[in-house]
């Protein structure tokens, strides 16, 4: 299993007028989540792209147990329970606050796909070598 | 069977960086359909709220089957099943293209709050009554 | 002078915790006014971006004097008060309320640019000519 | 004079189809700048507004140099060139990116809002304590 953390700050514009974090904000919170673990491991979805592979979310599911508040610095919790060996990739995801309440949790899948001929694709070989490690028995 | 369907013209803002709408914003379409389709029967969602009402999304689910581009004039189907007896309402929403293609097929689960004791409370009286008539045999 | 309006419901998701339009949101209706404003001229932005000119905001400007607020029907108007001669273009915009409250007014520069090159152009031949009518003394 | 500088990483979210971040997304940028900034004195907005203070923007203002890109890490620099005496408070800004070139300049102007009565008041005494050492000849 590969699991990672990343903090993320609250921003004004992301509450509404019922004194929370709009629910719509949260894809942005899982996607930092998601961008970061990678970046933890020596990569970057960036560098993916520019090797032209994308990852277009096909399914995105989450459960709001309670609400964020402006200001504060909450933990995104992202988990990758199995190492794909096909196009398609799913994610775990957690949000927690500072008094380590959960307040989300989600489930978001995606694809590997070929830019430049929109067909699925598989993981990048230099990303998959980095998370085998972590799925070793 | 309640459903009613508005349109939602794809912005500028709402695009990424592959070309698409950035599947976090269907949250915002899905609201809109959601807004629209009880204004249709003559009641307004800031009524509730005026009324002292809110409704917090607890569960939101999309399943994204082809992409949405800038521009594309969005048809939002909103389907609600069952007339909810509780303070638990199940949305069902579906997002078409121009050529009437299923883009996203959602469902969103909100509930009633009342806004001052933060409890469950029900779907208040005035929305019922224009509602039943969509659910009698 | 070329002048149109066009008609925005505020969003949920665009209210913040101070119970108004958060001001950066203001930038998407403005966008969508400029956007309405070419259509009604029988030419669209993405048509021009298929021709290969995109036209990216240079300056963006805004004096806030009244708040929007949740579902409110908001008229944007937008302003050409001078046809570009070069790859320059100044649009002002105003926003009102239903009670025909002035909210919000600004200015925003764009450049028109060729997407190929990256060079600076000028205004495609077919908006100019949709467009002079409207200039004429 | 007081000048502060904070990090933002670009998100996917944040980016439009013309590979750049999208304008509007600058006012989030200024807001974390000046959130931040803030932050480093020891206090918070989050504070003011406990205080029954609120800051509306009223005046926002960007002249964008050079395009930002996902992923890129930004620096936002905020600079208040003035203590305010009165309610009227004028943050510069300016946002570079990891080759310290200038992409943005921006003027943000708020007031300082009595929430309960909705009239004008002046700086919180306790933020101003901490700013007065930077002002101080």
């Amino acid at each position: 299993m590969f699991q990672h953390e990343t903090k993320i700050r609250v921003r004004y514009a992301e509450t509404d007028q019922m004194d929370v974090v709009y629910h719509g904000n949260y894809a942005q919170y899982f996607e930092v989540g998601r961008t970061e673990s990678i970046r933890q491991l020596g990569f970057t979805y960036k560098d993916m792209e520019a090797m032209g592979v994308v990852m277009p979310i096909v399914e995105w599911h989450a459960k709001y147990l309670r609400p964020a508040h402006y200001d504060e610095l909450l933990t995104i919790r992202t988990i990758l329970k199995e190492l794909p060996d096909d196009h398609r990739i799913e994610f775990h995801q957690e949000v927690y606050n500072e008094s380590e309440k959960l307040l989300t949790v989600g489930r978001v899948v995606l694809y590997f796909i070929d830019a430049a001929t929109k067909q699925k694709t598989s993981m990048p070989e230099v990303l998959k070598a980095k998370l085998l490690p972590y799925f070793n028995a």
